[in-house]
């Protein structure tokens, strides 16, 4: 299957991309002649990854008819040192809050999304190691 | 070197990312429970690169004083049929619009951001097929 995606200079470093019907500004830095305008391409990687984990994760306690009042996907990533700079790192952390949420479940909803279901992940495990932990809040 | 994003649980198929202090939301696809209230996740990955190489490749051809009227970066992944249906090939469409435009510094450009600049393209290419191709409109 084939997606696709445009994004069209906007003048100086920025960019406009279009995704389905959305829209998405990318820009550089002011520090090497951007403006700020938008997102840096890089951490966008970042995003893709807490997205689609968790969308999976979610979406599988829902089935598991777990409920939860809040969830937050960390995802920290380390960026090489040589050139051209890019990630050779990522741990996603899922922060779960809610009262007497069943860690085991969790876990298996993650362990799922990471084994089986998450598609940016499958292929950031080519390139990179991975890994991640789950924190709960009780209340 | 670290970098972060954080990404918020909106209900339902949400999340709202904070990169920097730009926000992007991402949802699913009305047919698997969400509300198309923003991007999916794996395209993401296609912006990533369009907006890396876009980027590098405006800024050497600032400095190589070649003008353009125009660029759009188009970015195709295909999709793999097995589960996690992940992207096993992306293939990056450069197309400029201006007069009489230097093919051969734009292919120069184009490289440069292939194989020393484009950190995002470093990760993609341990992972996938990567190729390019550049178009150049003349008016």
């Amino acid at each position: 299957m084939k997606s696709s995606i445009n994004a069209r200079w906007k003048g100086n470093m920025s960019f406009e991309a279009e995704v389905g019907n959305h829209k998405i500004i990318l820009d550089a830095d002011e520090s090497v002649g951007g403006q700020n305008l938008g997102v840096r391409p890089k951490p966008l990687m970042l995003v893709a990854l807490a997205g689609c984990t968790g969308m999976d994760v979610v979406s599988i306690l829902k089935k598991m008819k777990v409920n939860f009042d809040d969830l937050n996907i960390r995802v920290e990533g380390n960026l090489t040192d040589e050139n051209p700079k890019h990630y050779n790192k990522m741990k996603v952390i899922y922060e779960f809050t809610g009262k007497d949420l069943p860690l085991e479940k969790i876990q298996k909803a993650v362990t799922l999304s990471e084994e089986k279901y998450c598609g940016v992940r499958a292929t950031y495990m080519q390139a990179m190691d991975l890994s991640s932990e789950i924190i709960i809040i009780d209340k």
